[in-house]
């Protein structure tokens, strides 16, 4: 056993910590603790826990498999998926202290890998839009965005490894954009969602908020038994397609800089970036998502709508309000038109290896109130494939901002890849500037 | 108000029930009290309940809607859907007594519309093989087949007019078939099946177990807010698919008899039916099935095989653990295959309207130990399109033993028609003979 300190042990990538782990050299009880320390020190200001508790987590270092591909991985669980050791309110008044009976898939399978769930994480109300108490570790008069607001906080304050998020519109992708982390939403399918408080059948998706592209490959590679995506192989000179969809008018100075700031540093680093034509049709993907979200979501929370009206918060009410307008014609004709959604993808990403397209308008917005605007996420989301956001320039206010890369349904591998190699383009680049 | 006797009101159909509840003649408290009567009688021997509490359905049947499309219609609830007021054990000792802090969408939703919830009907354990304590309401050293046990014997038991089930892989409509009554699985998406515990993402499917196919399409018509549902249309000279499948060598001559029964009974009645060659290819089918719920329900039930591998019963155990040996390889060529379900569904239906087909492979094994092979309902699962069952015939020991009509994927109003006229059919040859 090597002595190493807390601030060693933070640092540490993914892959370092399991290697170390599993030789020996690390006590994942001292994970715990450093991780801990940085949540005492960091949490006042940042709140980003819905439940924390050290002697929990410690004890579940205690415990952990420590062979297992996630060995001593600090993990945050966002506060909508079930948890049988912790409270789980779903961010909602509604269920303030409710206990589940299991853990949810996603996480059993995370802890028989050996991973160390640190805590729960603050949602938005049912992973909607009503804002909650975490505060953006950048500066916290900022919001975190959301709905995986305290999944994105805590990994940028450093206070977890990995963090489990969701997303319906925009809720893994935006808020890690505002947050200055890596936010990785996997193709469709990709990782168990049972036992997380649905929104929309169609849209749901787990996905992962982490430091690095490697750590989220890493991560979602043993979490969905899948090693190929821990591969990050990509093409010598891969082709990006600069993609600024229909709503470009909504992407603030900063998310445009920071889009030619990851255009300029790819090529430098060997890609081809090519503008890409947005598609004449393109809007028609926003009136879908919102005809499947607006029919699915008020019906998934039928009971919350029915019964506990008086409890959820006037926003939520409102936005299901809204929602429910829908008409089921509305929502048979979007289903109709996805019934082909990885062809739907490939026509937009045409000859190139992905897209390269804003994650979020622009830097994380001043004030609590609300978390953002999910505009560069929902038709992303709605067509099911991987989508990934990586820091790549900051805004007015020196806050951090994120670009998205979008790839083929189904080819998560490739777009880590791809993702990888503008990681490291820009890495390089801010190194030479 | 008018006098109606409990015989009376337990033989009304669904339409006649919410006919007279909303014009007032109906008490809604008579019906709660007169299906608890039929459920006191029958209950010692059939078993069907997990939770019944007559104060309890007769209370909420006294503060329903009774203007509600589904007013005064009793439900039973298959006991691995959530409800906030009555315990949900999953069919399991893991979870005996558990109170879920919320309705099932599909529950909330029923009780909006004026149904009154009876109770919680028995499930196996985890809504697989593993059998609970139900028996055949026919004969009761017979199993009532599963998973959906309780729905299935507590409608053909006439203690509710209507109950959901789940259908995975033939939970639905091979129970139905051995306890003389309608079940239908509508096309994947139908029903909100959020809050009912999950084995499969890609597979799983709510239903409605009624004494009709007009009580059928007329519940479910409310429960998705699609009335074309209720409309039971179809061609004057429907053209039905005699469709025997890859495994026509496990069906029992009680089996063939009722195919052939339901085939001359709708050429008397107008309908062409024609024999479908089975594609050689078609047993390929099985082989997917398998690997997509292979390798998505060991990881549905992660929590209750790592932590819970103690209390489940060593059927469930070994089942999930044949599962587990599904490799992601074959999963994911499974899922590959599998793309276009509808455009595979057309294939098979062909020219035809819909096709004709066992439900299970003949009436109800004797005992409680086992129940039944969904042999001949897997395929349809996987490819999510609509089945119906429809009583056609009895076995050896005087069961019943029912016919399957599958349908074009979301063409649920076609198929339902299809069997409205197979089931008219069935009634007008048995009233000659």
């Amino acid at each position: 056993m090597t002595d190493f300190s807390a601030e060693a042990i933070t640092a540490m990538t993914l892959a370092e910590t399991v290697h170390l782990v599993q030789s020996g050299d690390l006590d994942p009880t001292a994970i715990a603790d450093a991780f801990a320390g940085t949540i005492a020190a960091k949490e006042p200001e940042v709140q980003a826990f819905a439940h924390f508790d050290a002697d929990r987590a410690r004890a579940e270092a205690a415990g952990i498999d420590r062979n297992g591909p996630l060995a001593g991985v600090t993990l945050g669980v966002k506060d909508v998926i079930d948890t049988a050791d912790m409270p789980t309110g779903y961010g909602s008044a509604a269920y303030e202290g409710y206990q589940p009976a299991w853990d949810a898939p996603i996480v059993a399978i995370a802890r028989r890998l050996g991973g160390i769930v640190m805590g729960k994480t603050v949602s938005t109300e049912f992973a909607m839009a009503s804002p909650n108490k975490t505060r953006n570790p950048h500066n916290t008069a900022h919001t975190p965005g959301g709905s995986s607001s305290g999944s994105c906080a805590a990994v940028a304050a450093g206070m977890v490894k990995v963090a489990f998020g969701t997303q319906t519109s925009g809720s893994i992708i935006r808020p890690a954009s505002y947050c200055g982390v890596v936010g990785y939403k996997p193709s469709f399918g990709t990782l168990n969602r049972t036992a997380v408080k649905a929104l929309s059948d169609s849209l749901d998706t787990i996905g992962v908020i982490t430091p690095t592209v490697q750590d989220a490959a890493l991560a979602t590679a043993a979490l969905s038994e899948n090693p190929a995506l821990a591969g990050l192989d990509f093409p010598r000179a891969p082709r990006l397609g600069l993609f600024r969809t229909s709503r470009w008018g909504q992407a603030e100075a900063a998310t445009r800089e920071a889009l030619d700031n990851a255009a300029e540093a790819a090529r430098a680093a060997g890609a081809t970036v090519v503008a890409i034509d947005v598609p004449e049709d393109f809007e028609a993907f926003y009136a879908m998502h919102d005809a499947v979200m607006g029919w699915e979501t008020p019906r998934c929370l039928a009971f919350e709508r029915n019964q506990r009206a008086d409890v959820i918060s006037p926003i939520t009410r409102t936005f299901l309000d809204t929602l429910a307008r829908t008409t089921r014609a509305d929502y048979e004709a979007a289903l109709g038109a996805l019934k082909d959604r990885a062809a739907l993808l490939d026509r937009l990403i045409g000859s190139c290896d992905g897209l390269l397209t804003p994650a979020a308008p622009g830097e994380a917005p001043h004030g609590l109130g609300m978390t953002g605007d999910p505009v560069f996420n929902k038709v992303w989301t709605l067509l099911h494939g991987p989508c990934v956001t990586v820091p790549a320039g900051s805004g007015p206010n020196g806050l951090p901002v994120g670009v998205q890369l979008i790839g083929r349904l189904g080819e998560d591998a490739a777009l880590l890849g791809l993702a990888s190699f503008v990681e490291a383009a820009l890495a390089a680049e801010s190194e030479i500037a």
